[in-house]
């Protein structure tokens, strides 16, 4: 089997002049999904495809395909991407990485004249990140059948921008956006190179994550209910004070964590709302968010089983009252296990150190999963930062990882979609 | 010794018809200085003071004072008041109580003809509560020459009326603040009946309580700095979590103020503002306010310094880094030990049970002791609570209260500025 390597100059390069579409003068990126900044991202990155010579289509939901025909066109096609917008005054790999590997792979391939069965695709999906419309991973979403109209109804920025202009720009069409669903058997696998956005990797000094779940995301409202009253008059023991009961909760949340033996299960109250929020006045009530990540359900729940326990003696104690309101309960998505093996035997015959690992963040892959095989490579994050200017890889894990992905891809070429019995060639 | 009492029935009348003055819908009193309803109330104690026949003057800082001739008119006068302006949405106790049972107790000796020798005052400060001026105890703080211009430069309600007008509609003088000040020798003593506004009488079933001093006031701006980060992607071992510290160090806050001897020693974080606050992201900074107050300096410092010495530890083992600033450091103040002795004996005398305590809370008599002889009477709040439409105190201890008042300045009156070798007849 030949063996292929990208062009490590020209990816770095792409990742250089992407990142300064929509850079601020503080050196985030500003592209929000649907801005011009976000519109010229696109531009850029349909005139590279179109420089392949791919076929490109723009679906409903203003996804972006560029597809490079394959030997065997009844195939369902192999796709690789991520998406092209950013977080306000993000970074220029969160996203961007997936794209430009995809591309990078693919143009490999095809200006070296290597024959592939599948057709391959680079795809951008549209809005990932939270957006004004209020809803991320808009474009995976779509194409994997997850948007019911009544998510849609009357979207719009709030500054007068509706969703079907949005969309209307960027080539999609709300009212045709069902078009964008991917029927079953359309693709053969997704895959998506992304960065880590922790320090697993680097604490290890690997290059490559192989990702074995998109991690799960539980979040719910609590509220604490004290007594308001006079900070000066009320003794001590006399008080339900709110946001001390708060405080203990908060804690609680995070002993739940730390004491539960999976290290990538996290508890975070991001959120506080404190009321009435004066110097004087011994709090009343308290509103936060509570929330907590896991690769499985069990081990969400567990944690959660944890605070609840502690949680009704901390309010029993302090004479207060708990209301609990469910905001989000995003199951946890296993990956594809013959991706990852896949992923992992690619790493091994390019001698390159690989670790497997859980998501801890939402992507694209997740929904993904839904329609076909879905697998991830993560790229380590320095100082494991992500959605700020700082955010940044190294060039070296950044090519490892792309010839992973091409070596992955081509194995996936040759072994997946082959009649019963003709074996894996 | 002739025993007088007061007419409760006429006292407890007053209560309600003052009480009905900036009633809203909900039951509560929006009496703040300087409205048409405070104005209304002003009006309406000073028809009151008239029909006793006293001498009435708004000085320039539109406190009102009315005066009972005394038999040796050169000797200073003893005054007796509080305040007739109300927190939004407020009580019908606090500082009315200390006005009417001034009034009711130099109406009773008034009508009876008894002689005093001191000349008496009913007084009512301006401004006492929070107001949009920003100007707290405004009247006695302007009585006592505690008022620098600085203070005053500019001030208006943030809709368009200057103090200089709203103390123009309510008889001041803002040009002629100065006047306002209390020379040395124009007292002789000032006494101020207040509901207590928390529960210690109530608990001991006690109708009277003696202030022995007003509580000080110590608050600052503690800002914790953490590390914002991904709530997803950051391990709970490599989180700098701002939040989870601030709990940590409000709840130190409790445990110092909880382990502290003094019961009267309490402490609050009453405000705090979280950043960026999203449910998905590890706060990096939260900004809240440490409150302490205590009968003595002492106690304040002995809770601040073992809260600092916690807060050292907390912020180093989550490698935060911890800001303080300086809001306010208002000194406790002793109440005079001749009038608390009086006060105490003509409790005795009359057979109620009375009780010494600290203030805990802030009043126009802290100010006063700058300039005179100061003293306070508690009377018991129900349920401990105040600054609300339940704010509720027992007739029957209202009235027992106004009679030591009575029994206390007869007292005063027969005792204080007697020429040396007298005696105290």
């Amino acid at each position: 089997m030949k063996d292929y390597r990208i062009k490590p100059e020209r990816l770095l390069l792409e990742l250089e002049e992407l990142g300064k579409i929509g850079r601020g003068p503080g050196g985030g990126l500003d592209r929000t999904a649907f801005t011009p900044a976000e519109l010229a991202a696109r531009e850029w990155l349909k005139e590279r495809l179109r420089a392949i010579g791919l076929d490109i289509r723009v679906d409903a939901a203003a996804n972006i395909w560029g597809t490079l025909a394959g030997t065997e066109p009844e195939l369902p096609a192999i796709a690789m991407g991520s998406h092209l917008d950013t977080v306000p005054s993000g970074g220029r790999y969160d996203g961007a990485l997936g794209v430009l590997t995809a591309l990078e792979v693919v143009r490999t391939l095809a200006e070296q004249g290597v024959p592939v069965r599948h057709p391959l695709q680079v795809v951008s999906f549209s809005a990932e990140e939270p957006n004004p419309f209020g809803l991320s991973t808009f474009g995976s979403r779509a194409a994997a059948g997850k948007l019911k109209p009544e998510d849609l109804a009357g979207a719009s920025d709030g500054n007068g921008l509706t969703l079907g202009e949005a969309l209307r720009r960027s080539g999609g069409d709300l009212a045709r956006l069902t078009e964008a669903v991917l029927a079953p058997g359309t693709l053969s696998a997704y895959l998506e190179v992304h960065i880590e956005q922790g320090l697993r990797l680097l604490r290890r000094d690997i290059p490559v994550g192989i990702v074995t779940a998109v991690t799960g995301i539980y979040r719910e409202e609590v509220a604490v209910y004290g007594e308001a009253n006079h900070a000066g008059t009320t003794l001590m023991e006399d008080r339900r004070d709110a946001l001390a009961a708060a405080a203990e909760l908060m804690l609680a949340l995070e002993t739940a964590c730390r004491s539960h033996p999976a290290a990538e299960t996290v508890g975070t109250v991001g959120m506080i709302a404190n009321s009435p929020n004066a110097a004087n006045i011994v709090p009343g009530r308290v509103v936060f968010h509570l929330e907590i990540r896991g690769k499985t359900r069990a081990e969400i729940q567990e944690v959660l089983d944890d605070w609840k326990n502690q949680a009704s003696h901390i309010v029993q104690r302090r004479h207060c009252k708990l209301g609990r309101r469910l905001l989000l309960d995003q199951h946890p998505v296993p990956l594809d296990r013959e991706l990852t093996g896949c992923l992992l035997d690619a790493a091994d015959g390019l001698g390159i150190r690989s670790f497997l690992l859980g998501s801890m963040a939402g992507h694209d892959a997740a929904h993904m999963a839904a329609v076909t095989r879905s697998g991830m490579l993560f790229v380590p994050s320095l100082g494991g930062k992500s959605h700020c200017p700082e955010e940044q890889s190294r060039d070296g894990d950044i090519v490892q990882a792309a010839n992973v992905l091409l070596r992955g891809v081509l194995a996936l070429d040759r072994e997946l979609d082959r009649q019963a019995g003709t074996g894996t060639g």
